[in-house]
């Protein structure tokens, strides 16, 4: 892992979030520590619990670094009213340690919703954000860089807060994808200007009159074309775009296997089929990414899915340290402050 | 072809929209009529170039029943100018056929938008909507039938409007597709019916008090895995989804194409897969569909791709004239009083 800061990056990890808690948890945040010794690492969560996945695994891991939580909260549960009856939760204790300046960032494959309103909340947002925001990279036809902003933070987006998600994804794709100048899109139903709602053209305006590389109007099948880096719309729509699209590996695996049911060269045709899927299209399993970052709070926050692996665990933790390391949440306090100066 | 009503049915066909006209409206239209000799066709466009087409092919087709229209909205013309500055366009001249009398319904693969405006604008809407719709079926995991309404004839949606979709989506499921009490879905970001955004919650609530199979909220995942019969959203939303939703097949075969490039294994595996793609996908390739009609026009009208196949203008064709025996309109129109009433 590149370090340019050469500095500790306390990383606190909820130990007890996801569907494979706490085995994967441990195991994969340890993993990353041991793929970069500058991760100071925090696990949150029942520490009789974590003590014994470290034993079972026979895994050393200094007990002052294990901090309780004697409480979980379920993916059942109501995320905001959890953080107030969870108290000792591992998402709330995990969120207070970035609050009070004893980590850098959390993260956790827990319920989702409890960790946005955790992080939104508890450890408050970046100065000049109105609105954190969670991206999602799609897999493109070109190969390009396609990142949705925002995928389900917000049901509401203004205008503002659209151009606050194309100026913090632009950063993130420039500092953690090594692309100079993301090309930006709101999503739309048409190319033309003139298509869209109230929303997309009084957003329009704002990104034409700034300095963003903002190209106009996209449409939904942009999205896997790979037409621009950033698109960028209310987090509805967002939302909506990422489950449909995150479903379609389903629908592709039940037409293989009702295929397959058809007798034996379809099966053995079937297999052939998987083979290639599982080479060809493995970035449409977007359960095997690693988490999503929450951008605009005030810590470094990565959101993963409930199903997440050790592998997923452990690059949850080291994107954490990159963004770290590449000091994301500076850049974008810096830039929001331009922006706020030019209004 | 069932046909309970034995009646005439006259159905105009716009000769000279999309990328093959006329040939293929021509031979199309001609097709569907030998099949159900209750249609009497229309052919609308230019009379010399259809009269060619007739005469390579070696068709018979009488002549008064060629209308001619020496104009043609072309993919480019911006929709309701073009009705303006076009008056003799086939579609121009084609929806008046149907708005005169002249026609009980009217098909076009030509300019969607001015398809729409035309149907809206010339033919007008059934009395009692506020918005007609254009709906679209989607392949699903379990075979269902589910279709989104609105997918791009509106862009700001009012939650009444999405209950006529819902009607008029039900009533054109229960007779089209024999589905006795189809259920219906509204989409948003999370089942709960706390989760969703203002269209959502004023929807819930027209739905819940009304008649119809109303199941609550459904997500972005829900339309692959036709989790219900029928979904409304905003036309901006379901514009998305739609072409987002097209655009799949395109990334898998461009996945699969890279794939092939990687040696002689790879692209015999590759051979199979589109093999299997053929069979067991054919629905997800929404270009070789039928075209969708606009629902709540007071005539009928359909809509198709700019790339339609001869085979595609005739199921239009025979759509039209199953929609005419079922006598949809008079159900639309019958159900929205009903709801007027209720109101």
């Amino acid at each position: 892992m590149p370090n340019s800061q050469n500095k500790k990056c306390r990383i606190a990890v909820d130990a007890m979030g996801g569907d494979f808690a706490p085995a994967n948890t441990v195991v994969g945040a340890i993993d990353a520590s041991a793929a970069d010794n500058n991760i100071q690492l925090l696990l949150v969560g029942d520490k009789d619990k974590i003590k014994k996945v470290l034993a079972d695994k026979n895994l050393q891991f200094p007990d002052e670094q294990i901090v309780h939580a004697n409480e979980v909260i379920d993916m059942s549960d109501s995320p905001t009213a959890a953080l107030k009856s969870k108290p000792n939760s591992s998402i709330v204790v995990g969120a207070k340690l970035v609050k009070d300046g004893k980590a850098d960032g959390f993260i956790s494959a827990g319920n989702t919703g409890a960790m946005m309103a955790a992080s939104t909340l508890i450890i408050g947002r970046i100065k000049g954000v109105s609105r954190p925001t969670i991206g999602s990279s799609f897999p493109t036809q070109n190969g390009d860089y396609c990142s949705v902003y925002d995928v389900g933070a917000s049901v509401d987006s203004k205008p503002s807060h659209l151009y606050e998600y194309a100026l913090m994804g632009s950063i993130y794709a420039k500092e953690m994808h090594n692309i100079p100048k993301p090309t930006i899109g709101i999503m739309s139903v048409g190319e033309e200007k003139s298509k869209g709602n109230e929303l997309t053209f009084a957003t329009h305006e704002l990104l034409s009159n700034s300095e963003l590389n903002y190209v106009g109007n996209v449409e939904g099948r942009d999205v896997l074309k790979g037409t621009v880096n950033i698109i960028v719309c209310d987090g509805f729509v967002g939302n909506i775009i990422l489950k449909l699209a995150e479903s379609t590996i389903g629908l592709l695996k039940s037409r293989i296997k009702k295929y397959a049911e058809k007798g034996i060269i379809n099966k053995l045709k079937a297999l052939v089929v998987k083979g290639v899927f599982k080479e060809a299209l493995s970035d449409m399993d977007y359960q095997s990414y690693g988490g999503v970052p929450l951008l605009g709070v005030n810590g470094i926050s990565i959101i993963g899915h409930g199903s997440s692996s050790e592998l997923a665990i452990k690059n949850m933790v080291l994107k954490a340290k990159e963004m770290f390391d590449k000091q994301l949440l500076q850049k974008f306090e810096e830039a929001l402050k331009d922006y706020a100066k030019s209004k």
